[in-house]
């Protein structure tokens, strides 16, 4: 006789999702979903514990622009001029209202490798603690925040697809310890009338669990709002977002994500 | 005046493809591609050198099985039997001949990791250097080959979706060293009549380098031949191929995918 | 002509040492060396940014017992009972007020690897911020201090060998994140007429930087006091202080250190 | 009742030392040792599988120079000129008879990080197997040798302190894998008529494990030979012997080594 055992995500091994009370019930539809945006009463994701290490201090494959080795600012700018965050100890440092930073440099699909740590001084709540963000070509966030024993609305986790996509399981470290992204984006694309021809997509690994598996984004993200695709060239800058919370980042790299023969 | 650069895969960072003139003519065509299987005429991707570092050695996340920690190979069965493959210095490594080894669980759709190292001592050319293989329930492989300097078709390099799919770029390392692969796994599905519904994907990274973007697979993979989906239960194991060759696998973990809220 | 660079610690790549008026002057002498214990006059050592990795989450040689795997306290005693520290996420994390954990095991010269934290909260000052201790055979301590932009005396810094040797550098990474202690430990030797034969020695690395190059110790480490060495049997076990600030600890193996031929 | 396991190394984790019957008797006594150099008889050191990861691809801490990053030689030299050693995917590699490739800048104590792999392709037997060394000022080897089934000469293994002093235990990877070396180098010092104050001395992890514990250089190293000191500068070079295999090297950094206050 053979006997059968089917893994599946059991309570085992996670902490169960649960409803937490903080977000909106007056906020927007998400186009395609069952959800509003910040929907108060989606469900949080199940926490995960990540390995100790998994892309922790990964150097650049030879392909990848290292934007960020933890020594200077050249390739980014904010504002136009060159950048006001903190620099020191082999990371950069949010200085709040100093604005984003972007990268100098565009591109169109690329793999993005990049650490980041959110203040080891908690302070805040929901939102308000250690919110920080990835965004591509200036209108798709991946959600930075310190999601660690936090209550916020399940599309504000870390690893959230800001406003749009929860991530599939809250796999943050505690503040003050470094995370890994790895991510994949993939730009949308427009017909010469300005017509999505293809959407945008993104799959996030955070700190080596897979948080966002080539999700559809349904437009750029946003607050409390659901914005509609506008044609653009598919190509732009990378930008990490200030959003008052002293984040930490290191190890930037992307490379540009070829197509198939 | 603000300046731009946008960057592309370039001739300075990447090894341009060629026609390598190994393969076949006389395949089946590939459903939806203008490629035969394993055509010779495909072009190879070009060639990536990864960091020193990913995910090599990293610790299982809370949720993963721990299928190999490198010390027996108590999660494995070989033809109903315990594994005669060897196990020795914290890997096991392939005995020619013995045949393929699976788990004992089965899953859906998951995340893997695991590492690979092809024989040190190169033997062969083509497919017959350093192959293996990671199959996902018994149908769908990625690629395990030397593809160091190892001409062979495209569609048959490590990293590839056998028979279906060329990696991205090639990214693997020299003989004898560790590999990582860090894949998603969407398993295909099926309506109760046993019709397609949704088709398996896989997403891969090769020593941290994309070499698989979600891909949709257009049935299980094969050699030299293009075959349909069968219904089935979506679930099944994961097995390492006995392809002769005495390539080393250690530290699989695997974790079952969630669905977002 | 031949032009020779000659390397050595400049001011460019460390940060100069200072006085910083922490400490005591009314501590007795430390045998053998020109300054007191705790001696506020002793200058700090300079401050190096370690790298982004270098044991993090290393993985036990195959002759190391794996002290504490971040799933449970079977190695671990605590007066004689199971250990009150909390356990969560994978790490253990000190109590206050409940006390020091120590080994169930005993052993002799060792290795000794393991990783920390110090509390991402900062609080407190000086010797009062982030403070926890290694302890060997329960007499000799390497300093574990939130030693990042904390003015303390130079023989408590983190790295130290407690009262006796400030750090060779100031290689701490900032508070919440997680630090790799890989240590060798010499017990000290005895005749049979209890006299010492040959004292006990300690090599640190703190985040792959050398803190302590085989320093021998003057005797039991100790506050504010020089104690002698006393005769013993040159086995005990390892233990982890509580001085009551939540300092976090993960990842701790012991081989023990064999000899030559 | 307390029961007090106390931890020895033992055959439950360690393979036994066996005399190998390869090396030498009619070489000259080691000074201060019960063996000649090469000794045949003496028992070669238990072998212990190091974990998968230590230092392996470890970033330079900040007061480091990186002498090798993969991307030039731009730090090294070869006989007055620019080395003809391969540079290829992120390491170098010996080309036979070219000769050993030394820094030019000269430095005194200090740690150095470096990583290697022997060849793949595994030719010749005893010391004719994945030889080359790293050397301190020109006189002190530190050995790398393809050290995994290979029968050979205690003093002569993969950790070596070349014909004075066996590993520890023999901790090497197998053929064509990364090993890593972190070891603390301290130059002898001698007074202003020559004369020896102070004897070198090396501490060594391979991979991790722990093969010298600051073990004193009874002279510079040799072939079947004991050299006694000859006073110098105590400054010098750290290079790569050329022994006719090859070997590769990635990742070199050194750090110079302060002094206690």
């Amino acid at each position: 006789m053979k006997t059968l055992i089917v893994l599946t995500l059991s309570a085992a091994c996670v902490v169960p999702a649960f409803s937490q009370g903080v977000g909106y019930t007056d906020t927007p539809q998400i186009r395609g979903q069952q959800w509003k945006v910040h929907d108060k009463e989606r469900p949080n994701p199940p926490t995960v514990t990540p390995g100790a290490t998994f892309s922790n201090g990964a150097p650049p494959p030879s392909d990848a622009v290292w934007l960020f080795n933890g020594k200077d600012f050249s390739h980014w700018t904010q504002g136009g001029g060159a950048p006001k965050w903190k620099l020191e100890n082999g990371y950069m440092e949010v200085v709040g209202k100093s604005g984003n930073i972007a990268t100098k440099d565009e591109f169109g699909d690329a793999q993005v490798h990049l650490e980041f740590a959110t203040p080891s001084k908690v302070e805040g709540e929901s939102q308000g603690r250690g919110n920080s963000g990835v965004f591509f070509h200036g209108q798709f966030e991946v959600q930075v925040l310190d999601s660690h024993n936090n209550k916020t609305y399940a599309d504000g986790q870390a690893g959230a697809l800001y406003g749009q996509w929860p991530p599939l399981v809250n796999a943050i470290r505690p503040p003050g310890e470094w995370n890994t992204y790895d991510i994949v984006f993939e730009a949308p694309r427009f017909d010469a009338a300005g017509k999505l021809t293809k959407p945008g997509y993104i799959t996030a690994f955070l700190n080596g669990v897979c948080v966002q598996n080539r999700q559809e984004l349904n437009g750029p993200t946003n607050h409390k709002a659901t914005d509609p695709y506008k044609a653009y060239s598919g190509k732009g800058n990378l930008s990490l977002q200030d959003h008052g919370n002293p984040t930490r980042f290191r190890n930037i790299w992307l490379r540009p994500l070829g197509e198939h023969n």
